[in-house]
């Protein structure tokens, strides 16, 4: 069987989702990639978590078609590949509709980064995309999905920001593994939480000083970081 | 015994509307009907769900007759018999006090479709009915709230929409058997707790295109749908 | 050892406070009463709930002696021994910071009656006393706060609205037995927090229309009540 | 092994503030000191908590050298360092991004004192520092962020308002050892709801009357207090 290890790693990943409360039944899904083959790990479409095995997750290439498993594949499979076209330095995609990361995306707003917790993770604000309009959603809704994706980072690299809600739908996070990706959706959520409260709180409340957001996520990340334990660094 | 297996079905979805934390205490009650026979079963009024068996589901005929079973049935029983006649596409009526569902109920305002989460099971608002006057509540409190729910749904079909607000008290949702109706009441607390997130945080935001609408909701329903796995078609 | 069976019921109160998440830490207290004899059980004050026995309750007469027990009293003990002077039909007093039901106490508003949830407990909105004055605190916080909550009463009958707010504390509930005031105790933290979710939504939002209230009402209390099962009627 | 108690009761406070939800993953720390010999023991930086035992716990001299130990210690080091050499009262600090505090700290505003629970614990409003110049994140970040909150308890006793509120970024708590620190870090958390709640319930709140401020608070602290037992009066 193929690619083994990434199909534990992306079943992990779903778990993870569901453990942190972020999906509910079968909604949300987490793929991963092998870069050197081309081939790609996601859940299979509607399956409970609590029965799947690594052994159902479907194994397609770049093009989406099955190389491996006898399930579908979760129906946001053509989004996910047009992240992993697009975006090469990702290797791991996480979608879900968790409740608060999914309201900012209803409410048509990016979340604005108002506070550290923010800076550590995504450096600015996490992007909302445009509404897909008539004549994408019939020239394939999940694919054009991942289009506008991309076209929200014309002008940001998703490596330093990574995630985006789609909007009014729900948000896509990635990383460089199933668990990154996973571990970004959870923040994602806790930092959309803490804006929502926030925003409520001060209607007219101004985002985190730029020097104050660029020292968070520098601390966390890039050469100079040092958070953490040096095993570790990012 | 008669109706084993609904008696079954119909426990099971009580105690799932418990597991999701939707109803507290004796709060709720789930039903389900033999169409063939026309007998429903549903829970008894005022018992611990903790304690509940199959056994003690009430069995009544469409005019609420008991049939079956030495307990009284929940008190809400005239208001899923309505349903039930109404509503001849339905097989199962699940009712709970969950708190958003019934937030936007003692609001007075349907729940607005404002994403793919509630696009994907609801084909529209989720309905409010307008409040029972007092010649009505004099004339059978529990049949005339089944009779202003379908007063609600002349213009809509109780089978894309399967749920409705009564104003002032809390939501009513249905399904094909059981398991579903427990299923929709759970997704229906959830939108309605992502909805009030996004009117408190947007207060002019806009309903979901509906393009969007359509499409999600054609993608899980209907004979092109293409979510889940194939043996799942509902 | 004098009310075996009062203590216990009065430690199985305070432990369903924990249970339903009603309380932090050490906050919150129950108590009951044995009216024949004019006793008190209570929790002590600061004891973490975990280690509690029934042995450690505390009795004392309804002018606050202590009859039995080594440890201190609750230090609200004086609130709950001038309801039961003042409120004849009541068998037990809980009390509690639960967030919603003490955000409405903080924000010095009566909780409306927004629903039938609301309307099946309490026969109008839940009073909140006024502040009160220095002279007050000064003769005796607590045994005026219990004069303040009967202020609050003095045009409504506790029986019918087993609760109350003390502005800028929380609320205290009642019932007629230790079970009934902690069980009001749980309601009211929902209603409270269905009502906070209510307003939010719909700033001018009606209270239930009056025949409703009474309908809900009536329907689970008095003598024409049809809620429940025979044996367990009210 | 130097401090063996004081590491056990860092970690332990370390593991309250996840079993209380206040920290997600690896954010958040809790640190105490041994005055008498000048040394401190904190959390590794970036460690999941499940693994950590007490001989990770790092410990350093008040200038921040490694005494003992093989982990890099949290990166707030500093911050703590700064606090225990300004308010020679305290005896541990606990940092965590907790939802409701954190959402404060990001709007910029101090936890108005709005109920007794916040009186029980807060002499006063909990206040909110400014933002920290460009210059004073270049001259030490963390060690700065120690200058900034000193600076906002000038004219404040920090034995009577054991937090602060960092601005956009999130709360620092402190006591007489590592319990008494995670312990307040709960309070406030659980202060800033309820604060929360009740500015989004009535917009202009007055904050509680002073003589009921005075009264609890002086209630539980001081030696005319006079809640809980003998033998644990703080």
């Amino acid at each position: 069987m193929l690619l083994e290890r990434l199909r534990e790693e992306v079943l992990e990943a779903n778990l993870e989702l569901v453990r942190r409360g972020l999906v509910l039944y079968t909604f949300g899904n987490a793929s991963g990639i092998d870069r050197e083959r081309g081939l790609v790990a996601i859940k299979p479409s509607g399956v409970a978590y609590e029965k799947l095995t690594p052994a159902e997750m479907v194994i397609t290439d770049l093009a989406g078609a099955i190389v491996e498993g006898s399930l579908r594949p979760s129906s946001d499979l053509p989004t996910h590949l047009a992240l992993y076209r697009n975006f090469p330095g990702i290797g791991a995609v996480a979608h879900t509709h968790s409740e608060f990361a999914t309201s900012w995306a209803q409410a048509g707003k990016p979340v604005p980064c108002l506070g550290t917790t923010h800076a550590d993770y995504f450096h600015g604000p996490v992007p909302v995309t445009d509404h897909l309009s008539c004549a994408e959603i019939d020239a394939g809704y999940e694919e054009q999905t991942g289009a506008v994706i991309c076209r929200a980072f014309e002008n940001l690299d998703p490596n330093e920001i990574p995630a985006v809600l789609v909007r009014g739908h729900g948000p896509f996070c990635w990383g460089r593994d199933p668990a990154a990706a996973a571990h970004n959706a959870v923040i994602l959520e806790a930092v959309a939480r803490m804006a929502y409260y926030t925003v409520t709180l001060a209607h007219d409340v101004e985002p985190l000083p730029s020097a104050l957001h660029e020292k968070h996520f520098l601390r966390k990340h890039g050469t100079t970081a040092y958070y953490g334990q040096v095993s570790e660094k990012k």
